[in-house]
C-alpha cells in the first residue's frame, strides 16, 4: 500500500543503510541510539502525524488563523498537535535530560520534522518554538534558561525568531528596533516592530516567547550594532505574568501555511516592553547566525516534506484514473487504461520521486554532518563543519525550489482535480511556494554559496565536497552498469562545475563582486544540480551493493532507487549543459541593463 | 509612467511595426482597418478594462462564486464587465454586421481580448460566448442562428464549452452523454452530466448555451460517433423560455480564477433536456476541432495577460522598495537602494519581459495567420494554414508553463510581501496555473505536435517554419551586431532542433509510436524555445531598423527590445542544450519503468 505523505521505507534506508547512523553511538552522547532505538522512534513520530496531524490538513487550511482586535484564533486541533508533539519528547529531544531532552541525534530529530512536516506543515510551530530554546540554551544565563526553556519543550509556551522589520527583510543589517538600559542589568526597554513573524501570536500557547533583534542606544551602525532580546508576551512580576506590552497589529493573508500564522508585532507602544538581553551586547547576529544553519535545513525539510505529500496524493489518483489509451491502441472500444501507463505521466512521477528522495537524502546528510560537527573532535567536526556550511544553501533552496515544480508536476498528473479543493495537491502548490522565500530568498542563499563558501578557507570546503564525490565515483566503479555509468557522467559534470567556479573567481578578481555575482542563484542551481546527482549515486552504490542479498519488496525497493537515480541523471542532471553555457558567458547584460529599459 | 497590468506601446510594435497588421486591408472584408481605425479601437479596449475590469479583479476573487441550492451566485460587477464587453461590441465584434458583427480582424480581435484577459481573468465570460456563438454561425441551420446568436453577442445570453465529463478529460472519445431523437426533426433528449463546465451556469446572464458533446442512440464507438448539441438552460416553447432541466449540481472549489465559475451540470435527470443537433450527425468533435485553434489561442491569451500583469506589479515593487546595498558597498551608514539595482533582480524582471513580450508577439503572429487563413486565398491561405496547426500548441503552452514560472518569478521580486494578499500577484499565481490543464493540457499539446502537426502533409508545415527563420535570419544579416550575432545563434538552434526532429521520425519507424512519443511533451519545450527565439529576432529586427530614426521615449522603446531579446538568447535559449541531450538519448526509461516502481 501507498504511504499517504512520506515513505518511512525510504526514511529507514536513508537512515540506517546510506548514513549507517547507527554507527554514531560511538559517541557518548548518543550512545543509546542504535538501531533498536531508531526505529520505534520513528514508529512513533509516524503515529503521531498519522493520529493528530494528516487529517487535519485540509480543515486547518479551510478555517485558517484569524485576526480580530488584535487577538489571533487558530484552529483547535493546533493544541492538539503541539501538545503530542511534546508530549513525544519531540520539541526539547536533542537537548540535555536536564531540559527535558533525551540527547537524541539530530539525524534522527529531523527525521522526525520531516515526517511532522509532510503530514502537516502547520507542525513548523513547535520546531519555532525549538530553535528559540536552543538560542537561549546555547547563549542564555541560567536564569533565563530556567525561566523559559522548561516551559517551551514541554509546549506550553511558543517560541519565535523575531528578525525582519518593514524596512530590513533580506538586510538585517537595517534593524532599527531600539532596545534602552533599565535599572536592573541585563533588562532593556525594547520598541519596534517586526513583521511576517511565523507563530508570532496565537491562542494555542500560554504564552510566547520572541527571540529579537534590536539595537541598543548608541550602539553602531550595520551588523555589528545588532544585539538579541528575550521578549516574552507575558513576564512575569511578583509571580504574577501581566503583559509585556507586545501586540498584534494584524496576521497576513498568506497564499498557503494559512494554519501557520504570521504576524505583524508592534513592541513598547506604551513604553513597557521588557527585552532580557541575550549574551553579550553587539554579537546578536552572530549568534542567530549560528543556529541559522538549523532553520535552513528545516526550511529544506518542510519543502520536502510538502513535495512528498503532493508525490504520494498524485500517484495514487495515477494509479486509480482511467484515461485515454496507448498511442499504438486507440480502438475506443477497449477499456481506458490507468493513467500511469502513460510515458509522460511516469515521467512526471519519476521527476517527482527523483525532487523528493534527492532532497530527503541531502537533507538527512547535512543533519549527519550538523551531528558530527556537534560530538567530533579535530580535523573530523572541522569538514563536518566545512561541508555544512558548503551545502546548507543548496539543502535549504533545492528542496524549495525543485520542490514547487515538484508539486506542480503533481497537479498536472491530477489535470483539472489537482486545481480543485477536493484533492490536497492545490493546497501543497500554495504551501510549499513559500519556502523559496522564507529563511534567506534564493537569491540570498547564491550569494552565500558564491560569495561566501566556495571562498571558505581558501577553498578547502569545495575541496572537501569534491573528495566526497571522488570517494564515490571510486564505490560506483565496483558496482552495475548502470551505476558506474552515473559515476562517470559525475565525474565529467564535476570537472565542469570547477571550471566554472575558477572562471567565476577569475572574473571576480578582474571585474569586482558584481561581475562574479551576477548570475549567482544560477550557480546555485547549477551547484545544486550536482550535489543532487551525488548524493543520488551514493544512494544507488548503496542499493546497488543491497540488491546482491535482497529479495521481494526489497528487491523492488533498491531496483526503484536506481533506475530513479537514473531518470535524475538522464533528465535533470543534463540542465547543468544550459548553466554551464550561461555560467561562461562575458555577457553580464543584466548589469548593463539601464532602469529605464525596463517598460 | 508603467501601466498596470498591459503595454499598449508594446502592443502596438508588435500589431502595427512588427506584423504591419494595416496591410489586411488588401482583403475587402477588412478594408476599414487602416491605423486610423485600429488604434481608437485598442484604445477603447484599455478603456473599457480599465474602467470596468481593474479595479475589481482582486475584489472577484475574495467575493468568489458561490453555488447555493444548485443557484450561482457571482460578483454583481460581472454582470457590468459582459455588458461593457458586449456594449464595445468585442463579442461578436468578428462576426458580419448582420449578426451585431463589425467584421474584424481576428488580430485585432485577439489584441482587445488580451487587454481584457491582463486587466482581470474574470474577462473570460463573454469569449466563451464568442466561442460558442462561433459554432452556431458556422455550422447552424439559419433558424439556430437566429434564434441564439443575437442574445449571445448582445451578452445577454452566456455560452458555454460543455465537453468534458467524469470519465471523458482528455480523452474526449470516451464522451458518453447520449441523444434521442425526438418526433421533432433536430431535437433530441439529452441525457448525461459534464464537468469542469467554464461559465456553466451563473447569474450575470439571463440564459446559458451550452454546444454540448453527446452520442445519438446507436452511434458508432469514439471519436466517430459524437455529435454536437445547442443545449439552453432555459428553451423557448409558445413564446415563452421554459426549464429546459439542466441543473447545477456545484461547481468547484478552484485554486484560482475564482471569479470564473466551472460547473458540474446535469442534463435530463426529469428526461426533459431538449438539444438541438448542430450540423451533422457524428460530425461533432471534427466541428470542435475546427474551432479549438481559437479557444487554445485564447489560453494563451489568458495566460500571457496575468504574466503581464504580475510583471508589472513586479516591475514597481522593483523600482520602489528600497532593500540592501550592493555587493561592493556594503556601509550600513549609506541609504539602501531600490531592488531593481540587484543583478539578481534585474534577471527576474528581464525574465518575466522575455517571456511575456515573446508571448504576446507569437500570439499575435498566430492570430495574423488565423486572419491569412481566413481571408486568403490559394496557397497563401494554405500555408497559413500549417503555420497556424504547428504553432497553436506552442502558442497555447509557452505562454501558459512559461508564464507559470514568470509569475512565480514576479513573486520572488516581492519577497514575502509576493506570497501575501496585499499585492496581487499571488492571486495571479494562483490564477494562471490552469492554463497548462484548460484546453488540452500540456502532455497533450506535446503529442499533438510531435504526433501530428510535424507529419502534417509529410512535413510541409516543419519546413514552412523553416522558411520563416530563413527570412528572420537573413534580414538579421542587415542589423546591428547583437542582432546579426542573434540570427546566427537561432541558425545553429534549428539546425538542432531539425536533427533531433529526424533522429525522433526515425526511431518512430524503427520502435513505433509510443517510443517516438515518450518524450513528446520536452519536445514541444525545445520547439517552443525555438520558435520563441524567431519571434524576438523577428522583434528585434524590427527595433533595429527603427532605431535608425527614433529619438527619446521611442529609442529607449527599441533598445529595451533589443536588450530583452539578448536575455532570451543567452538565458532562456540555451535549455535547448539539455533538452537536446535528452531527447538525443536512446533510454527510453519512462517507457520501461515497471509500474511497481512507484512507491
Amino acid at each position: 500500500m501507498l504511504p499517504p505523505y512520506l515513505s518511512h521505507r525510504n526514511l529507514r534506508f536513508v537512515l540506517l543503510e546510506m548514513l549507517e547512523m547507527q554507527q554514531l553511538t560511538r559517541f557518548e552522547r548518543y550512545t543509546d541510539y542504535d538501531k533498536d532505538t531508531i526505529e520505534p522512534l520513528l514508529d512513533a513520530a509516524l503515529q503521531i502525524a498519522d493520529q493528530h496531524l494528516f487529517p487535519f490538513y485540509m480543515e486547518m487550511d479551510r478555517k485558517k488563523a484569524v485576526c480580530v482586535n488584535g487577538v489571533v484564533t487558530t484552529h483547535p486541533q493546533l493544541k492538539v498537535i503541539i501538545q503530542s508533539i511534546a508530549e513525544g519528547g519531540w520539541i526539547g529531544a536533542h537537548a540535555d535530560p536536564e531540559f527535558g531532552g533525551m540527547n537524541m541525534p539530530l539525524t534522527l530529530l529531523y527525521s522526525g520534522l520531516l515526517t511532522f512536516y509532510a503530514a502537516n506543515v502547520n507542525a513548523c510551530y513547535p520546531f519555532l518554538t525549538q530553535g528559540a530554546a536552543n538560542l537561549i540554551l546555547s547563549f542564555g544565563s541560567d536564569a533565563l534558561k530556567e525561566q523559559f526553556v522548561h516551559k517551551m519543550h514541554s509546549g506550553e509556551w511558543q517560541g519565535t525568531m523575531a528578525l525582519t522589520e518593514p524596512q530590513a527583510g533580506s538586510s538585517l543589517s537595517d534593524v532599527i528596533a531600539t532596545a534602552e538600559p533599565t535599572e536592573t542589568a541585563g533588562t532593556y526597554l525594547i520598541k519596534g516592530q517586526k513583521i511576517f513573524i511565523s507563530g508570532g501570536d496565537h491562542d494555542a500557547a500560554e504564552n510566547i516567547v520572541h527571540l529579537l533583534l534590536a539595537r541598543i542606544k548608541g550602539a553602531p551602525a550595520g551588523t555589528k550594532g545588532i544585539s538579541l532580546f528575550v521578549v516574552p508576551k507575558y513576564r512575569s512580576e511578583n509571580n504574577q505574568f501581566v503583559s509585556n506590552d507586545v501586540t498584534t497589529a494584524g496576521i497576513y493573508g498568506k497564499m498557503g501555511q494559512k494554519g501557520y500564522v504570521a504576524a505583524h508585532l508592534m513592541y513598547g507602544e506604551k513604553e513597557d516592553c521588557q527585552g532580557y538581553l541575550l549574551g553579550e551586547p553587539n554579537r546578536g547576529l552572530n549568534y542567530m547566525f549560528q543556529m541559522m544553519n538549523e532553520a535552513r535545513i528545516g526550511t529544506g525539510l518542510v519543502a520536502a516534506g510538502a513535495a512528498s505529500a503532493a508525490y504520494y496524493a498524485s500517484l495514487k489518483y495515477a494509479q486509480e484514473r482511467p484515461q485515454g489509451r496507448l498511442p499504438s491502441s486507440k480502438d475506443a472500444t477497449k477499456p481506458q487504461i490507468p493513467i500511469i501507463e502513460h510515458a509522460d505521466v511516469r515521467r512526471m512521477l519519476l521527476f517527482q520521486k527523483s525532487v523528493v528522495e534527492g532532497s530527503i537524502a541531502l537533507l538527512m546528510q547535512c543533519s549527519y554532518y550538523a551531528d558530527l560537527e556537534r560530538m567530533a573532535t579535530g580535523i573530523e567536526k572541522h569538514h563536518a563543519f566545512l561541508l555544512l556550511e558548503l551545502l546548507t544553501p543548496i539543502a535549504k533552496s533545492f528542496p524549495s525550489e525543485y520542490g514547487v515544480l515538484s508539486v506542480s508536476q503533481a497537479m498536472q498528473v491530477l489535470g483539472g482535480a489537482g486545481y480543485c479543493d477536493d484533492f490536497p495537491v492545490e493546497q501543497i502548490y500554495r504551501d510549499i511556494r513559500v519556502n523559496a522565500i522564507y529563511e534567506g530568498t534564493t537569491g540570498i542563499h547564491g550569494l552565500d554559496l558564491l560569495g561566501r563558501k566556495v571562498f571558505i578557507e581558501k577553498g578547502k570546503a569545495v575541496q572537501l565536497f569534491g573528495n566526497e564525490m571522488i570517494n564515490e565515483i571510486s564505490a560506483s566503479e565496483q558496482a552495475s552498469k548502470p551505476v558506474q555509468k552515473a559515476g562517470r557522467q559525475l565525474g565529467a559534470v564535476a570537472q565542469k562545475l570547477q571550471e566554472v567556479t575558477q572562471q567565476l573567481m577569475k572574473m571576480g578578481q578582474e571585474h569586482g563582486a558584481e561581475a562574479l555575482l551576477a548570475d549567482a542563484t544560477l550557480y546555485l542551481d547549477y551547484f545544486s544540480l550536482v550535489a543532487v546527482a551525488w548524493i543520488w549515486l551514493k544512494q544507488a552504490v548503496v542499493a546497488d551493493k543491497a540488491l546482491q542479498k535482497a529479495v521481494g519488496d526489497d528487491r523492488v525497493f533498491y531496483e526503484s532507487k536506481i533506475h530513479t537515480m537514473r531518470y535524475f541523471y538522464e533528465y535533470e542532471l543534463p540542465k547543468t549543459k544550459a548553466l554551464h553555457h550561461r555560467l561562461s558567458s562575458t555577457d553580464k547584460l543584466t548589469l548593463t541593463t539601464p532602469k529605464e529599459y525596463f517598460i
